[in-house]
């Protein structure tokens, strides 16, 4: 099967390192690919950022719809436009909020999510109601760090990590912690050793629920939401 | 004041006929302008269409900041990209659905949404949920013709409309009508009359709401979520 | 148009302010009055002290239906007899808590509520419920001041006051401050100055929202709920 | 112990049949008194009546503090004032429909309830919302009687619950019955054989559930919420 | 009437002191017997534990069906197959966590919950979900020591339990405390004293509302999820 | 990887037919084994059964666990005893009534579940709202057939489900499907070539979704709630 791998975002380095948590991961027979879009911003941070990712993803699905790829995986945290890649694939699109939340809720009773800037806790709580998972995540919590300075001071965005789980663990009593951001994920099984907690990266948890899905033979329902666009010339509509 | 309404699909007559209703509730103080995208889909009917239509429509935004407009209305009833257009406008962003939703809790205990495509129902009710209004939204229908449609063939979308508000009169026991769809604005008045319940159309809802906030001097909060979206240009990132 | 503003107490000297704050914000052209009832308590604090004002204020609304009021403002923040009132009135009703946590939904993600008394919060927080915000209401907040604490001694009130805003913004990550009470009004402006973020009076958002729906037209459904309560005598029923 | 019922509106033969069921199911140990007040509506008919009924009712509450009442029943189905009548006395007060409902979650995992006017239906909903029985309670149905026509015509009363209970086991899978107007209270027993399905009559349920709180104890927490009302004399605050 | 009160886990000395408090508040007419299964976990600590007590639990209340129980009480706080229970008993079946979180939305209007292990602390919260008072519980507290500890050192228990009381007046503004295991039902009335404030113990809850829903002639009902367990052999079903 | 998939029910030929599904879809690298009690009733149709089973269950896993198991699948559309297993196993406890709402909220917006017995709708409702997808699912319906009579009389079985689904397809405007009973596992891919509507098997769903979770490297949590059950010896406890 082939999965395709999209960071919403432009920055390669990113593509690159979502590529290589999922890389090592995926089965062996899994063919996997990774892209991101070069119109979009460098970093999704807020809806606005989400916005303006979204017709560039689109787009990265919508040219390889007909050439062989079983599934997809949006590798943002937010899930920008998952909704709207439901009705442009014909496979499943996996979310890695979605996803890790799903894992969350099978491995553990309540959890919580630590993220990067504060200005995305109401987006991802927006998320985590709309999945149903209200009543299971006890607290999403914000190192308070950029997106990109993940990247730019690993060192330190580990030490703010490793910090916050030990709040989580402490305050919030959480039985499991999802990291909320792609540009997490080659931290995970660190962290997970240091504070002797489940820790969930939503890459992993994508590339394994994508694999799933395709090899039980699922697609995306086309009958009614996820149904594709209609296409539209003008005032003249064409059903199809 | 100046209030700007964007109609977010690129269909020129749908803008006239949005501004037609708009200038038919505003008050004689409000300057009001409106536009439209060009590169967008001439509909919107789904995810797609509205992920489509988003950047187009923050741009309307993003070159009048600055020019003195007070407050937009985004005059789709799908609300899309309402986040996102706040965190790049100074002044309160209207969305229709939320706008009509707000005007239906305060005059009735009960209502229920007709719009045009089954497809865009699911997309309403979580909406719908988001704003707090579940258990006061008896139920989201369709009368399942296009939004173009609507244009296309006014007197059967009336009937149709008419046919649907009775359902909701009897089977929902619905005490006020949400038109479902900005291109159905202009019909509210007739409807109102023809059924005996009161009918909302969400421009109209929207314009008064802007008036409201920008004439009691509310503007967006740019604390946490809200915020402007930090300029970031390449790996050097700029917090605004 | 002619609004009216009741507030259900019978302390005048809060009726006075809350008239002043009303009348800094209205439109030019509309008329604005304000009267209380007395024969109520002179502060609303509990469902006590609500359920004894409510019909004072009933009255206030039925002597003035058949004279010309398009819509009535309940200037008491526990909105009491909110659903009563909408059955005596023509017009629309609108309740300040209501009113300011609709705006709070839309110039904001996320608001906290603070309130006088801590027995209030309970009352507050099954409002906020009903309203649908409970998930965008980080948390409502008392000051531990009864409510003509706020007239007697100001300078202390306000210091309270901007001392609970910080910890709302700081503890709950609150986007939007609601003052939870009429008596609150006129320091509004300089605690949303002092603090910098918004801070929300709920007369002034109901003033300003009673605006809006008298513009646009609505009035209160009176199909089912908040029809007209039936005229019964003795025994004999007349259906009005 | 000393149980009082109040039937809130001001029509004696109503209370009569209320005291009739009551003492029909009391303990042989309990002293049971009722009363209604005379300033009040006939029947209680969606808010405006409730609202004009309280105060009335308050006081019935406030002559009996002090004379060895130890728990009151609220005799009307809408529990009207029910908040404030726990503040006002000092044992627990009980109203019929959260006693009715409690009972239904109790021996039962799905009920409806069946009222008599479709305007009570939204009202008898928030209720049972508030109370936590929202997914529990399949639906709010109405015979469209009024109140007194429960009296005026027993027969055709009757026959019309017969014809709504039987819709509700077969469209809801109702699996216990709440009737949903104190009026309905002696037609219980026959109703239940009748349709062969557990019919709660919310006066039997709240005598009970009364008896059941004084006999181990139990009084109104004055802890906050539900504390005396204050005393205030003018401007002057009196804290009891 | 006849009571019987079951504790699922085999240690006898707790079955012997949820007995002598039901007994100390049980009406004078009232017989009451006790029980517990002898091959159960010796204290129910999480859900494999429920699980484990869950067949002899039911297996007590077959036996004694037919031998004129009138209804059945579950003396543990987590409720273990309450809904099983109701399934296999004609009266009713009432679970100590069920009916203290019934009590406790009568006398207060916001209250907490301490109880023994934080293991046990996701299992409440579900259960108060369940039971429709998610909004009403502040907070599910445990005070981190077995259940078994209880007895083995009831004096340091008691200290916990008083701490935990204060922070949750404190820090939750809880109006009512419901003491969250069956082991803790005879310190009651001492942290009652102690606390001023009201503390709920399930037994006692749960004995007065069995005689309640006796005495008022209600059985479970056997209408769909309650109905008995169909008589099953083999491949052969035979419905009872 | 090692999955062992456990009836709960005694009867064989379930047990066979859940592996075939199971076979039919896991990896060519995942070992896959079955087990059921023998002492638990011959299929679960409600609570009482259920908990009857659960017992057995856990024995089924607590002598597999040291032997390389690495998930376990409860293919019972309960999900009975799915916590307590979860305490028991080191790796990921899946429920089929999970895995197939996870999977429908990934593939469709709105879902509804078609299963045996009226009786166990109550109980598969209040498991999706636990599972997060009370809005997502539109309904649950009942082909009113025992369990066993799947066996019985397939044919018959399949007329029945694919007259619920076409209902579930025009009455809940449903996107999926989900079957609501392991035993309707084989009819999966022909009801969904004869509907033209995705149609999820919970055994499909459960086995993929343990692989995934296995792949990863996901074990249950084992801080809090999941954490084994302490090990108790009469009075004397022993923290494991």
């Amino acid at each position: 099967m082939h999965i395709h791998l999209i960071n919403p975002n432009s920055t390669p380095s990113m593509t690159a390192q979502a590529l290589e948590s999922a890389l090592s991961v995926k089965h062996a027979d899994t063919r996997l690919s990774a892209s991101n879009p070069t119109d979009t911003p460098v970093s999704i941070e807020g809806g606005a950022d989400e916005a303006m990712a979204v017709p560039g993803m689109l787009a990265e699905i919508r040219k390889r719809e007909g050439q062989g790829v079983d599934a997809y995986i949006i590798a943002c945290f937010d899930d920008p436009g998952l909704h709207a890649a439901r009705e442009v694939a014909r496979g499943p699109v996996i979310g890695i909020c979605q996803a890790a939340v799903q894992v969350a809720m099978t491995i553990s009773r309540r959890f919580s999510i630590v993220t990067t800037l504060p200005r995305s806790v109401p987006i991802i709580e927006d998320l985590v109601s709309d999945y149903g998972a209200e009543r299971h995540c006890r607290k999403v919590r914000a190192i308070n760090l950029p997106v990109l300075g993940l990247e730019e001071d690993p060192v330190e965005a580990e030490r703010l990590l490793r910090q916050e789980i030990e709040l989580a663990k402490q305050e919030d009593r959480a039985e499991a912690i999802i990291l909320g951001c792609a540009g997490m994920s080659l931290l995970c099984t660190r962290l997970n050793k240091a504070t002797g907690i489940p820790v969930i990266d939503g890459v992993t948890a994508a590339i394994k629920v994508a694999e799933a899905l395709v090899g039980a033979g699922y697609a995306t329902s086309k009958v009614n939401t996820y149904d594709y666009p209609r296409i539209k010339v003008g005032g003249c509509k064409v059903v199809v």
